[in-house]
């Protein structure tokens, strides 16, 4: 039995082909479409053609960056692919591929796909989070998918942690994402430049990134590693939060950020070491992500299995 | 089949004998006992045996102020009773009284009454909070109330809504409860105050307490009308951070605070609203307990019975 996830991301959508084993056979990515929703599902059945000639397919799952309503399918909210706004993805894909066709919030099929056989696999009670340039987010609690009334828990990157600071690409003012991601890192780093005329940061050819940022803090920028502490620090607080809420037993972090995050983890862990109870800090592990950064594409094939 | 439940708090302990059909026959109140565990255990057990003389108990749920484990039995922390700490309070009960005995920490107690008997009858995902002097709070998820990993879930009053506000009680800075509690609202009216030398408040007697700075409200006081507001602004902003992160469909409101609240739940659903997503705020209930005062108490008992 074979499974396909796809995973439509803001740059790139990624295929790859599962078995039962949940292992990974074959994978593929393609440039997303953004704004035209015939040829997303053209790009999309045409993917699904492509894997068939390899073998038969069971089931295909998709995550999509966006709210999934539980109780009409339909895509409630799509801010990164606005043509997927109000659209029932999994029926209109169906339709062309004859297949059964499963969709999910990507960063929830992240979360299934560390729980099953990623970094939580065995646990009852996890958080997955994905710093990129925002901040996704997935729920397991009591060993399933937690979906909420209708589908659209889990968005702790749009809960307020400063209701004085930044405003957020949602319209909301303080939200965990306005600090904590790579956007959160970059506003950081302007902030902080305006008083370290001497940071090599200076130097970095625009546009400003994450990565860029990363790169100067191996180097040994000061600036550029207070920026990786400070959002570890904000990330810290946000993960004391969900462990003081939901006495977790682990948090599964991914995302680009933190593939270059030790700086960050380190001072996230003793963060929430300091704000989480102590009875409630004790029960949480804090870790990377084992599949990052094709934990939403397995987790979108394992849920066409599994639902 | 009868069942006795017991909520001890800061200043009382409440116990009501309830039926199959969750209605509470009898009731009753006497002074706690906060530094003497003995005391407290003969307390408990001298009221267990007045209940038996009315008819046979079959279970008896205490409902305790503190951190209980689900895998211990012990309770890790409670603050308000400091001889709990550490303690088996349901052995050491039922030690003395030869029956079956369950405890559960009094807001988790309290969530559960709401979902079986109360304003939340027939939902699946819901939040139970109490503003009292502190702000207590107990979740139901997928239809069954969220322990976690060793059952300390559920402890909303303490994550972080403000990182540079006021001291908490448990040494954490801007915790919800510090602004969405009765204690919030006292310290909110003495700020206040000091730019308001003509507001009525100046004249009540001392100690300030939230019921005193009502009474105000009620009468026109401008401060303290304001005071209400903010602090619904405040629990709203809070609770807009419920409704993301879980998606909930309902949030019940109890505890002394409430129950004179109109203008604290108005400002509090408004906030909640502009702060939430829209489809997840459209799925979710704000409503005021059925059951408080006697929640903890009803909970406890039904804890009693159906676990």
């Amino acid at each position: 039995m074979y499974y396909l996830g796809l995973d439509i991301g803001g740059t790139t959508i990624k295929a790859g082909l599962i078995n039962e084993a949940n292992r990974v056979l074959e994978s593929r990515k393609v440039p997303t479409v953004i704004d035209d929703l015939g040829s997303l599902i053209s790009k999309l059945t045409e993917l699904i053609r492509d894997f068939q000639k390899s073998g038969s397919i069971d089931a295909v799952g998709i995550g999509v960056p966006g709210l999934r309503s539980t109780k009409t399918h339909v895509i409630a909210t799509s801010p990164n692919i606005p043509c997927l706004t109000n659209i029932n993805l999994e029926a209109s894909v169906a339709d062309q591929v004859h297949l059964k066709v499963v969709s999910e919030n990507d960063a929830n099929a992240g979360a299934y796909a560390e729980f099953i056989c990623g970094a939580g696999t065995g646990m009852q009670h996890l958080a997955y989070l994905t710093l990129g340039t925002g901040l996704g987010s997935g729920l397991i609690l009591n060993g399933s998918l937690y979906a909420g009334a209708s589908g659209y828990g889990g968005e702790f990157g749009h809960t307020v942690i400063d209701p004085n600071g930044r405003l957020c690409a949602c319209g909301r003012q303080g939200c965990v994402e306005t600090v904590a991601s790579g956007t959160g890192i970059v506003t950081t780093t302007r902030e902080r430049l305006k008083i370290a005329p001497h940071s090599l940061l200076n130097e970095i050819a625009p546009p400003l990134t994450a990565e860029k940022i990363y790169e100067a803090a191996v180097r040994g920028d000061e600036t550029a590693r207070e920026v990786f502490a400070e959002t570890g620090r904000w990330f810290g607080l946000a993960c004391a939060n969900l462990i003081n809420l939901l006495n977790l037993e682990m948090i599964v972090i991914g995302g680009g950020v933190m593939a270059s995050g030790e700086v960050l983890l380190g001072s996230a862990i003793e963060i929430a070491r300091q704000h989480a109870f102590a009875s409630s800090f004790a029960d949480c592990q804090i870790v990377q992500s084992r599949l990052w950064p094709d934990a939403g594409m397995i987790g979108a094939a394992l849920l066409a299995r599994d639902r």
